[in-house]
């Protein structure tokens, strides 16, 4: 058994540092594992106690009677390295380290987290600041969390990760109240050895875990984090993650718009739509997807029938399903009949959908007969049932005729609580059924069951064979001598070495000195001539890359008026930067074109390309979209690239919108192609690259950059 | 005392229709008014009973000792008519009717209705099909909800009311779990006389009310919820709204972009931002934003203290405050100083925000001593504390810490409950601190009181004196004729009669019965010269709106290209159409402008001005606002226009965005005034009106009309 086989599922545990009272922290873990039924062999190591809990209590971990699998330590930060040393050097599995004193406080804890590492050698370390493990499986609690006082543990099919010991005390607590279960809680914190990756990929090969669920602070390690979460995919075990920190600011880059677009919020977002996990969007989200996607039962369609018997909380419920994209229709003529022969009162409404059953909500058989209706009928893939107000003097009773009409592999089957009645909830739950008190939820826990419609995740990134590490189309090495920044006409230059051709232009060099500039504006004409009929004139410069910003750009200017205006840009780039222009770029002017933004972004993450509607409008309009590159060697492929632009809300534009001209998308999809090879070849080096705007001509006329920002490392 | 005073506050309650059975509905009122403590005179109607409840009862209401304040009518619909017209002629104040059958039911139920409306007379009804009304301040409960079943209802100054009564039970069951206390609870739901606005304007005036909670289904009547809604912002009364009914689709309308842009919904949140009212997102803010909204304690600022004892769940508070825009500064070096002399252990994180003390979360005089600082602290405006896994053995450690800390009229002072602690959250909230099981309430909740800061409400159009009804700037009345739909040109006709400017246009009459049109051609050259030096050329119909999409536009066309460009538009309109066009517009390009947006929407909530980003891409980018005409006769101003333009997303685009022209927006600020003066002189006749783009011109050069709709009733 591998370590962290022998940390999920031990046959012994030493518990160093244990108190033999059991309120206090310390002596928690012997309790806990004593209450909750672990069989196998539990060593305490106290040396003032020769008992605890019944047990021979050890002086020492010398005196061990063997290596434990695990050991649960529950000194001070202080002690807690000597005691590591000792169990690696007995060969025990894995250790769980509760103490903090780390890398959460600071450079010295940073430090003493570092030397932990080194004393732990090939054993494997859970923590540092980590409330520890539980299996509620196999019964097995390594932990010293208050949330395990309760009596009975309820196991499950959630398999949660959290690198905050308090929330997963916090969602074990509600978990427990709601009637969810799990089948492996584990908190990471510090994750000086054992992280989020690795438990991901644990779990996958848990049987007794069907749904993973994270709660993510940071992603350490995102190459490890990516295959985990695809090895998931492939097994067809959903995970849906909360992740906190959405109110971090991005780095906000100096150059280019893509900083300011891509903050590290939308990188999770990237990683996880390319790795398909579901993104809890609120907190409550985080167990009430996985309690949905936990059944066997699943999704097969798109239609919901709301069974009600309190006509206010059908609507609630019917609304959310609506904004979620779900339809309700209503019952069709047959269903309709079966309906009405179960005589269910005068006020019942069984011609729509929410399906108001009134009295039915009051009698068992009648709701149970209602309900068997629906899920026997072709026209719904799923049933939402409303618990009414009698669900808080009877709990049971709504519980008891849903479980009753259930079939274990059917349509799936969710309820609403309407009143305030955790009782009902916690039952239904027992049953099964997933229970609800959001009517948000219902429609957030059916749309992840869609997302993991027939077992495949939708939306994954197909898994890419490496190629043996190294970056695949690796370009020519770039000859352009590493700058701080290039100027617009470099950066184009470099684009093109990568197949991604510029708009025709030519540079016009300017005297800086001078008081006026009549070669350069006779320069500037002959130029404009040659690329009229009309042009672009801007400023060329390696330090002023917003040159908007300065009256560094005039657009559509004709030959005749292009002196007068190069004048004019002379005095207003003088104005707003202290000193005129050193040249200026006379540029073939494009219309008819869509403009696209593609930058690059660097990321803790990763790295990805940002694709957008472009042009000066980028940064109000904000409509991107971020395209992780591969970690395993491999290059993006023209399918990756066009699913990320029909994510765009603007993508219409591209695609021939209201009689446009359809753009040369194909064109496109090999400039970002050719911008992620450029990125791979650099690496290291670019630290900056952005096309705004990547003009897309209509089909069969290629794309041109019509601006660039490149930045390279000095 | 009018009718609806007596309602809200009886002196005596006839029950018709009572039963003896207190197990029964209609055995629910005379039972749930004698158990909460009714003082008043309560008579029970019913033939068959000689008693109910150890109160006389009467045979019928003929033979009732007087005429009552309130008569809850507890018949079926067919008997109900009848004792409401005995009700009303012997003088009763209000009747509640709790008898469905009514319009909920179809066009059958809907006649019974205004039958119903008909024997009321003079009298005040509230429902049909409503489950009542309970005033908690004076212990009166006026209904069957068997959520008043609780030994004991919570009074508290939140007054809720709610179109469906089923969601009235389910927030009075939920909010009694949580201790949040309510004022009066109303279900208004079928409105035949007594609705929403009713009551708000009535809650406005009820001492014991400080915020008004509405669930809302559809606003039947507009111009009194808007004065009842303004009357509660102008006397301080915050109102939190939820309206169902997201998902339903807006009325689309067939020519102009404005139905697609402008759904049902947009018309809430106009109609909600112009009153003030302040939107419950998710059905859970409906509770926990007027709970706390309800305290005296008045945030006076941005900055935010989070107190905690448990790391993850104060990180996770405090994301979804920055998310909601607050600031957390880390202590002061006084505050710091001040908090470290409490000695609250070794692993504190005092130097940070959240402030970490550990062990004082489970000190009561530690804690009371830390939130003392904070509170004294000039540097903070409200405090959240965390209350961790203690909440759950001891949920009145920390309520009571809290308790003892509170000034009266202080900074906010607000809860987060990490794990599941229903009962600390419940003696929070009697102690006045609101509490919360979610995070994002959190942010919620203070973003509601930063809206309410310092008692005004933020936001809210001032409201204008009445000018006699009538609409005021009338304009000379509209010459042009009446037709179904106006081609291009005479819409902008009918703009430019209201003093919007279009661009300079020829009209080019066709001969759609030619094989070639050598004259046309002819004609829109001749055109092309006089508006040149590049042009626009436009299909002009009144059948055909979306002229791009049949290849009806061309832009930026040379006059010397124009002949060969109408030739091909006769090819591609007539393969769309199946016919040529018969006349064409040549126009003038317009380059260097903003691109706007107006239209008109009609909606059941009133008239609205649509405003945002225009040309091509509206309906994909959605940037617009709706902003509603005043429903009492008076007009826009030019404040209320800017105040839309600057709401939307792209407005620094009209603002001199990244070195662009300022546009001139005091023009466009007009056009949109005379454009709402067009739709108050047309009125009804005035169907669709919608101009796209509007451009508008550099400061000082104005706008022009590019493009129109205009539907006439025919």
């Amino acid at each position: 058994m591998s370590g962290i086989q022998k940390l999920l599922r031990p046959r012994s545990v030493a518990v160093v540092g244990a108190s033999a009272d059991p309120a206090k922290t310390s002596g928690r873990p012997v309790a806990y594992l004593q209450k909750h039924g672990f069989d196998g062999r539990i060593y305490p190591v106290n040396p003032k106690a020769s008992e605890i809990g019944g047990l021979r209590c050890y002086p020492d971990i010398r005196s061990l009677p063997e290596a434990p699998d695990v050991a649960i330590v529950l000194l001070s930060a202080q002690r807690t390295q000597q005691a590591i040393a000792e169990l690696a050097a007995m060969g025990t599995g894995a250790a769980i380290v509760l103490a903090s004193g780390y890398s959460e406080t600071g450079d010295v804890g940073a430090r003493r987290q570092r030397e932990l590492r080194e004393a732990a050698g090939s054993m494997r370390i859970l923590g540092p600041n980590t409330i520890g493990l539980v299996n509620l499986t196999d019964r097995i609690t390594l932990s010293a969390s208050g949330a395990l006082e309760v009596d009975e543990l309820t196991s499950g099919a959630v398999g949660l990760v959290s690198q905050s010991g308090g929330i997963l005390g916090a969602l074990l607590s509600r978990a427990a109240a709601r009637g969810i279960g799990f089948s492996k809680l584990i908190s990471t914190s510090n994750e000086v050895d054992l992280d989020l990756a690795d438990f991901v990929d644990a779990l996958v090969d848990d049987p007794a875990t069907r749904v993973i669920a994270l709660y993510v602070e940071s992603i350490r390690n995102p190459r490890t984090f990516r295959a985990a979460a695809r090895k998931a995919a492939a097994a067809g075990k959903p995970i849906v993650a909360f992740k906190v920190g959405r109110s971090a600011s991005g780095a906000q880059a100096a150059a280019s718009h893509t900083g300011a677009l891509a903050g590290a919020d939308a990188m999770y977002d990237a990683l996880f739509d390319e790795t398909g996990i579901i993104r809890a969007q609120t907190f409550a989200d985080l167990l009430d997807i996985p309690a949905a996607l936990a059944g066997d039962r699943k999704l097969g369609g798109n239609r919901v029938a709301v069974l009600t018997s309190t006509g206010g909380a059908g609507t609630l419920v019917a609304d959310s399903l609506g904004v979620a994209g779900f339809e309700l229709p209503a019952p069709d003529a047959a269903t309709g009949a079966a309906l009405r022969a179960l005589q269910t009162g005068d006020h019942a409404a069984l011609d729509r959908n929410p399906i108001d059953v009134t009295l039915a909500g009051l009698q068992p058989d009648l709701l149970r007969n209602a309900i068997r209706i629906v899920l026997e009928s072709d026209q719904y893939d799923a049933l939402v049932v409303i618990a009414g107000s009698s669900a808080v003097a009877q709990p049971e009773l709504m519980a008891g005729a849903l479980r009753d009409s259930l079939t274990p592999d059917g349509k799936p089957v969710l309820a609403y609580i309407s009143p305030h009645a955790p009782r009902a909830a916690e039952v239904l739950s027992r049953y099964g059924v997933p229970a609800f008190a959001a009517p948000e939820s219902v429609g957030a826990a059916l749309s992840a069951m869609r997302r993991v419609q027939g077992g495949k995740l939708s939306g994954v990134r197909a898994v890419r064979p490496v190629r043996d590490g190294t970056p695949a189309h690796a370009a020519s090495p770039a000859t352009v001598e590493p700058h701080k920044a290039l100027d617009e006409a470099q950066a184009k230059a470099l684009f093109a070495q990568f197949g991604i051709p510029g708009v025709r232009e030519i540079i016009v060099n300017a005297d800086a000195d001078a008081d006026a500039d009549a070669e350069a504006e006779a320069e500037a004409t002959r130029a404009a001539r040659a690329l009229g009929p009309r042009v672009v004139l801007k400023l060329l410069s390696r330090d002023i890359t917003h040159k908007s910003d300065v009256g560094g750009v005039a657009v559509n200017v004709a030959p005749e008026d292009i002196a007068q205006r190069l004048r004019q840009m002379r005095i207003d780039v003088r104005q707003h930067t202290g000193k005129p222009p050193q040249a200026y770029l006379v540029q073939e002017m494009v219309t008819g074109a869509a403009e696209v933004i593609v930058g690059l972004h660097h990321d803790p993450l990763g790295t990805a390309i940002l694709l957008g509607m472009g042009g000066v409008v980028a940064e109000l309009v904000r409509d991107t979209t971020l395209l992780l590159l591969p970690d395993d060697g491999a290059a993006l492929t023209a399918q990756d690239v066009e699913a990320a632009l029909r994510r765009l809300k603007t993508w219409p534009l591209l695609d021939g919108y209201r009689g446009r001209p359809t753009c040369d998308v194909p064109a496109l999809v090999q400039a970002v192609l050719a911008f992620a090879r450029m990125a791979s070849t650099l690496q290291g080096q670019l630290l900056e690259a952005e096309i705004n705007p990547l003009f897309v001509k209509p089909t069969g006329q290629g794309v041109c950059a019509a601006d660039g920002v490149v930045v390279m490392k000095d």
